[in-house]
């Protein structure tokens, strides 16, 4: 990809300002032709190829490159374009999604803001976005908790959206262990949103990343979180809602998620509890997997055959080491009163040779033991 | 199918008790050529095509029609076979299953012990399995209860083993309206197994059945339990597992839903609940449908198309009705400063004419108000 020109650059900055994040005329206008030209044409009144962006060339004339730079510069922010070494190149796969029609069209970003001291790009190359309701329970914060200080114990990346409840809770287990996590804001990178997680999004700054489509100064409304859910969804392989409710925005990033091909999961929790009943909803769509835990996440991110999580088998008792046969002997051998082999045989249906052949193999194993009078279980 | 005649009928009877249910030999010899036959085989010494078979000599001589038939009288049970009125046609898939090979290998049943007033073949007809751990929580049982007592007041037969914990939760709800429930026995039909579920077992005959594959007097041992468990399945078009650790037999019944091409499907729980680990397990794979209630099951047994599931939609909220170019107006438009129709266009990003039109539609659902200097939101 070609690096940015810093005029360009500097239109692209501009222009973060004026349009809606991931407006898809904006979008597609920057990427067929230039920000520049597209700033140039709004600023001078010349035609504009959609009326929406046209409209928007009252916010061009009054939004100043210096202003943003100043801004951006008083919260230690940069604006990184596709292309630079930084750019997380997972953000491009949001092309593909261009062309979709609906409520959701929404363009690729052209540019991103972004705080802290790592590379967006090397963060990002091992993602896993963990979300969920800001109406969480302990249940929800619990598992939110878990799976993110487990994934980061695996050298992978928490990404989030830094609100309240479930998204919190994963940002803070990362943060627990002093490890990177990133935060993807809906308004401006210089807006730590909400006002609550402050001290959590100054946290995230340290070892991690704050990330926004939005320039400084821009408000984190409605429409803006949904847009943001996209970028979630992009940088991460995969995305995990621990809690949701049936209409959680949470949703709205697995969707984003599934549309990229990227992972979808959800943490089940009891039916009996509204947090999670919009999980059960997305568990039930076939692309959706259960996670339990990280191995699982792990797997389910990682390369076909690669990052198996260990198989769930519960306590293996000795006796399930044993063939049918040896279950059935056991199963016919009594507890405290001898049985002799002949006897042992025809309440377990078996022939008699092979009941002297296992109940030999069950002595030597310690559980059954013979007496005056025929064989009975060990004691225990 | 053919009718079994009297003579054969009793072979059957005897060789209920002779052989272990669900023994593939002797389900294939009393299925390819006669349960008289092969029962006289045993008797009187003759070669019988199976060592294991052939080591049954001795219970073949010991049992005796009469006796059971008396012992049957007692509790009045009746001899189903295949072919007759009251055998659920259901059960016959089982023969596909008799190839397979491995440690699961079963064959279909050539009889089967009936107790209680309905037809078993009238109540198989629409019926799903609702199985689980003995070791259940209180949130298991609440879910089997809830899940049976809607499957039932549906018109829907809910089936289970009559086991302590999630299998008891399930008959008890359907009892509790007066509603026909089956009990699948591991054991003999005149033994009611718990002891401790005496009670229940007896109500279930008042408006259900009691179903077993052995001989009165039969004990309920370990691998009758598993061999049971494809009853379960194959009396049902799906099998709802509500509770399970990792290693439950609930989910050996699954599994046997799984082969006969049923319905399987799985209720989520806590993942910090052992009694949901194998539940989780099981909805980990593709096969298994995630369900939260009655009408999810009976949509999933419901032939494509037919007895669909509501929608989950949560609140609809007023707003959700109006387009995104609605929302966004909305979104825009300030709380108690009154702004002006160019103002919230910028802020919104859209073309004056569009918020002019959007605000007049949102006055009239009484979401915004006009005030001197311009628009607010309506007052709550």
């Amino acid at each position: 990809m070609v690096i940015v020109e810093e005029a360009e650059r500097r239109a692209r900055v501009v222009m973060s300002k004026v349009a809606e994040p991931g407006d898809p005329d904006v979008c597609r206008l920057v990427r067929d032709h230039s920000a520049g030209e597209l700033l140039g044409r709004l600023r001078s009144g010349r035609r504009v190829d959609s009326p929406k962006v046209a409209a928007w060339a009252g916010r061009a004339s009054t939004a100043d490159y210096d202003d943003l730079a100043r801004a951006a510069d008083l919260v230690d922010a940069r604006f990184v374009c596709p292309g630079d070494d930084e750019w997380p190149a997972a953000l491009d796969d949001l092309v593909r999604l261009e062309g979709e029609a609906g409520d959701r069209r929404v363009g690729a970003p052209f540019g991103l803001w972004v705080r802290g001291a790592v590379s967006a790009s090397a963060l990002a190359s091992r993602c896993v976005a963990i979300v969920g309701s800001r109406a969480s329970t302990a249940y929800g914060e619990h598992m939110a908790s878990a799976l993110a200080f487990d994934c980061s114990r695996h050298g992978i990346t928490v990404v989030s959206g830094g609100a309240y409840g479930i998204d919190a809770a994963a940002h803070r287990a990362v943060l627990s262990r002093q490890s990177a996590t990133v935060a993807v804001l809906a308004g401006g990178i210089d807006r730590l949103y909400p006002v609550g997680n402050t001290q959590l999004l100054t946290q995230v700054l340290d070892s991690g990343l704050l990330v926004s489509e939005a320039a400084p100064g821009c408000a984190p409304t409605k429409s803006r979180f949904l847009v943001r859910n996209r970028i979630i969804a992009a940088l991460s392989q995969g995305t995990v809602v621990v809690e949701a409710a049936l209409r959680s925005g949470a949703l709205n990033t697995a969707r984003w998620a599934r549309d990229l091909g990227r992972g979808v999961m959800g943490v089940p929790g009891p039916v009996t509890s509204v947090a999670s009943g919009g999980v059960h909803e997305l568990l039930r769509q076939p692309e959706t997997l259960l996670v339990t835990d990280a191995p699982e996440i792990i797997e389910h991110i990682s390369p076909a055959g690669e990052g198996l999580a260990p198989p769930k088998s519960g306590i293996v008792r000795e006796i399930d080491l044993f063939s049918r046969t040896s279950r059935q002997v056991l199963d016919a051998t009594p507890l405290s009163v001898p049985a002799q082999v002949h006897s042992i045989a025809r309440t377990a249906g078996l022939v008699r040779d092979e009941v002297e052949r296992e109940l030999s193999l069950l002595r030597k194993a310690g559980l059954v033991v013979e007496r005056t009078g025929g064989w009975t279980l060990a004691p225990p």
